[in-house]
């Protein structure tokens, strides 16, 4: 039995603290928020759960193994080092800190004392990507040639973030896990409109490249009138749509695509065949990714699995996002990154 | 009533013969074709326009006053040089020409001979475009911030053009025309996948940045399972999607945006207000972009309008897209365009 | 202040109980059910709430003015007549119950008490319906000649009522209070396919003749691989189409018709003239019906309101099921019904 | 070489002549039409075809083997008896003729000459309504327990032909095809709005019942904001929906549905088990049903096939068409059919 603790009652952390509870093997010891009310209002649900508006009771409580930080990304990086200094496990929500520093910092801590870390890239548990995932290692799509991806609605703009912080982190933290791989360089534009005087895009669009020559395309934006989460895989055999916001059919895998004829002997032409083929969408699970997260969590404690969104994973997002962020300053300047060792 | 000849009997050139047959003040005297059954079978339809396999009969018989050039991009320029050398009025297809010099020497010629010029930049005579140019013009959607263009389907891969010459001229005419700007700078990505040993790309992102602010991105592809002709504009009032593969539904005006309250003394934050308004779709006429297009043709001749699609609005395009492609070769340079004298 | 007792915490009675809770000027005094645990989960968010098995000690709760009662169908009338006979108003979840005999019973007694008696139709609260009832009521569609009806999906086999009792009371409450009117006859068939040793329809199509000639159509399915929510009004003016299913666009509002010209002496022909017009998708807000209709009981009680789902209206609904049913049973055949004197 | 006549030149005739001329062992003999200036036009494209506006001239002519009658639904009768008088082979539009008696004339006629009897049901020769037949036949849906129809659009109002009439061939000839049977009874109701003083109604439902207990449920209607062309299948074993609407997904097939687990002894209940599965939609190929059509008439000729749109078909077609406006007349009496012997 893992005891848990979880800082932040916000937007986020009540579904957190829902999915630990329902965990067979969890205890649910102690939710904290600065915001009384806000504590007792989530904190109803769970009698049996201690609530306190102060997070340092929750961190030294010896009865709790594991800490679940759930508050803005600005206290990640400092929560998370307490949590880690008081010897517990750390579960820390995405983006996992500002600055990748920060993040290398948490990953050594956690090393050092040889407990474990996580970040909260729900993505990676969600049952389309795991498809996705299962499809692309089985080789069904053949080679990945690119990926475009749109990101978009109106709003919710941040006021200290920008769109690509806000939006991407979903599609690197997927794209990484995908392709068990990170980019090789990173390009971007980004655009401020409706926060000009603040100098925060709204706007931006984000070139990943990947070993292999996989090229990744995507838009995020906080200025459509439609609220679009598309990612279109197209490969050498099969060319794939994943929609998140179909409620019932979230992948379309299509048998289309164009068929290159190898060169014949003095010809220098060479042929291209298009295939108009079927369309198949397989039925998705429906469970819910938060819950197979805590359940993952729980078993990387319990040292039962690799953890598959741990602070390398998290730390290679936050990189990708701030040489996203260095290129829109340079205008778009390619910026390679190192691989991490 | 105005002579008319058309060269090329291929892919486009009969949609042009028959709406220039279909003008009242209009004479199709003459059709031209290398192939002769080909010209034959479309000659079937007009049987009182005479037919030839020489484009010089057609170019310096007299009773022609204006001649159509609808043949390969590759030889616009050469048959546009010699119909102009006949002092004839030249409609040539799109793109212009291959480069933008020989789009200059066009222009030129047919300056110092008084005749009239005009490339078939289709889109500029279409229903939905027409009807977009409107509500720009009357302010209906406030200052453009960005426009998103999607362009997209499955092949057909050319051997002689990359997606870029293929796909994106449409755009940059359209969009030349509704803001009555060219672009200031031009950068672009391409990737070439199917026909790699080639070098030509089938997949492209380019970016245009007109005056004031407005930015364009642009997303060409040949590789996409579905056939997509989407753009969305942005503005600070309304936005508007352009679907061109809705049969029936092809402009949404959505009332819908953000709203910036001016800063107030004493208050560091500014505020946003969201608004969710109605979604307006109009009905958008149905008829025949050619048909305008071919009307408007004889009325420049005319003199009795400017024309909308000149020498000067072509140039303009090859301009664009020269940029485009050079920037695709300094891995998305940004590149600054003159404005044209 | 009303005090407020709600009987049945299973599927719906939260819902109720939560809207309830959330008025200004209602007591949640009691809630009850006859399963235990499932009585202290859903009583956990109201601590100060009495919970209670035994709904008896709820009805004769002094402290309550108005009980709620949201237990299964077959329920309603001997739970209603206790909670009359208590002296309490009642409001009760749809059907008002399994025939229209005791919905007559409820509603004598009710008034010969002088309580007030409501049924949950909360179709009539929603803001769809509410915006199509002005849009009629302004005479934005003209007269109206039929609405064609779509409520279909797979499952949820019912094992004691058919489809036509678990789906259609949705659509006759809607409709009868969009015409302030009642069918003056209906017609039925319905077919048992899954269930059929059980004779229980899982298909049917029903018929209602309203007075002034409109007629409704609605086709109900428990066997039907997509959820259908659609109801097309056309109108002599103006044609509507509403969509439940649609997240966000749920209503349509096409200015597309046919005007019929008037003959002309002399003239056998009279002349059609189509027109092809704008659509309108007006922003439709998003509250949550069940709050209004909790509010709208609440001033019922008090006297201010005229109840838009009170018990005359529920026993129409009833009578139109029960007639429905007995047409099936009889191939169709076409039942007239009495006004309700 | 079957010599083949065509009479009609107006808007069915012309695709019936262009589809006639492309087969390798047709040829077009003649075409006529009553407006010398429509065959005019039409012949154009046919410079060897004989063009002559006295129909008898065609039907005479002994070059011609077989007569394609694209005249309007009220001449195809006297035209078909004609035709068959002078020996030849006839292949006659949908619907075959006004009524049952004529077609049983037509019928008898073409057999006491030996010749083949042929009618335009195009849907039967339709790529999608072909691979249907395939999945049935294979038993892919398993038992087909309903299938429903909805064939609407705005207009176009016919002047001497209700909606039945005009719609419902469509339908009755796919199913007939599909479930190689024909209804064993009908019913139907019918409205008039738009023509109300004719008396001609423009919404209908109409219900027929195959053998088997195969239920079909078919809503017509010229007024309807929407094109829709949805026919939904409900097996035992898989769902499947045809959108003839949609230009590349007609056909989804949905593994889908519910399943009845047999009576155990001593328990009175039986359990339904719900089946989410895979959405299937095969590619379709896209050949013209018309060219198909024309072959399969030379290859009945010429006797090497049964066709699958014979007399017989048709006759069936029209008897359904004329029970379903008999019970239109009787509020929606069941009419039972005979067979034909």
């Amino acid at each position: 039995m893992t005891g848990i603790g979880v800082i932040g009652c916000g937007y986020w952390g009540p579904n957190l603290i829902r999915n630990f509870n329902s965990q067979a093997d969890a205890d649910l010891i102690a939710i904290s928020d600065l915001d009384e009310n806000r504590l007792n209002t989530v904190g109803l649900l769970y009698p049996n759960t201690r609530k306190t508006t102060d997070y340092r009771d929750l961190i030294n409580d010896p009865a709790i193994d594991a800490v679940v930080v759930a508050t803005p990304m600005s206290t990640h990086f400092d929560l998370g080092m307490e949590v880690l200094a008081a010897g517990k496990h750390l579960f820390v929500e995405k983006p996992m800190a500002t600055n990748s520093e920060d993040c290398r910092t948490l990953i050594k801590t956690a090393a050092a004392k040889d407990l474990k870390l996580m970040v909260g890239h729900t993505f990676v548990y969600s049952p389309p990507v795991r498809m996705i995932k299962q499809l692309l290692d089985d080789g069904e799509l053949g080679d990945i040639y690119y990926v475009n991806i749109s990101r978009v609605n109106l709003g919710i703009f941040q006021k200290d973030a920008n769109v690509i912080w806000d939006l991407a982190p979903h599609d690197v933290a997927m794209l990484n896990f995908l392709f068990g791989a990170e980019p090789i360089a990173v390009s971007g534009t980004g655009h401020c409109y409706v926060q000009k005087e603040r100098g925060i895009e709204d706007v931006a669009f984000v070139t990943l490249e990947y070993p292999g020559g996989k090229l990744v395309h995507i838009h995020v934006s906080w200025l459509d009138p439609n609220k679009i989460r598309t990612c279109t895989f197209v490969g050498s055999k099969k060319m794939l749509v994943y929609d998140d916001v179909s409620p019932s059919e979230k992948i379309r895998l299509y048998d289309k695509g164009v068929d290159v004829q190898p060169h014949y002997e003095g010809f220098g032409e060479f042929q291209l065949l298009y295939r108009s083929g079927d369309i198949f969408l397989p039925h998705v699970d429906t469970y819910e990714p938060l819950k197979s997260q805590a359940a993952h969590f729980l078993e990387f404690i319990q040292g039962k699995v690799v953890c598959q969104s741990d602070g390398t994973h998290g730390l290679k997002v936050v990189e990708v996002l701030e040489a996203a962020c260095q290129s829109v300053k340079e205008d778009g300047r390619r910026i390679t990154l190192e691989p991490i060792a």
